[in-house]
């Protein structure tokens, strides 16, 4: 077992996201954190595999985005739940932090 | 893709563990949010199957368990990364949510 620290991963780049592995060579999930700074959009994409992701939104405000840049509120202890094959992204309205979990690994 | 929300689980049994099942029935993964009162034990426990599980420290804080009970302090934006066959547990000194990812689901 290994403890994480999201305390330790607050940091952004201007007008870019910044991203950190947490858990990047299981054979069960992916664990990474982005920080999006305000006004960054974290492209709608998806992978035609099997799997399923969550996006939890850690801090700030924006959306989640869906198939045709469909725009979802999201905020604070939202989770986005979608199939890896779903087309997913978010757009971040303020400085903005979220933990996406990819089970499995992508 | 669907939207789950913390905001709204945020409730505590007195003296008890409180449990929402937020993705329970995805081939890929479940997703649990717990929230303990105020020294509350989430026992030490394993299953021997393979896979990986988090515990998200989401308010709060207290100690992850592990083997013999051994403690590792937790709080607030700290990750615990485990085998689902380790045993692992938690234990609230104050008010603690945390949010348990499986993967696969057991």
């Amino acid at each position: 077992m290994q403890v994480l620290d999201l305390n330790e991963t607050n940091e952004y780049t201007p007008e870019a996201m910044k991203r950190f592995f947490l858990v990047e060579d299981s054979p069960h999930f992916k664990i990474i954190n982005f920080n999006l700074d305000a006004g960054v959009t974290f492209p709608v994409h998806s992978h035609d595999l099997d799997g399923e992701l969550s996006i939890q939104v850690l801090e700030g405000e924006g959306a989640f985005l869906g198939a045709g840049d469909r725009e979802i509120p999201a905020q604070k202890g939202q989770i986005l739940i979608s199939q890896i094959r779903e087309p997913h992204g978010v757009r971040a309205r303020t400085k903005m932090r979220i933990l996406v979990t990819i089970a499995p690994p992508i």
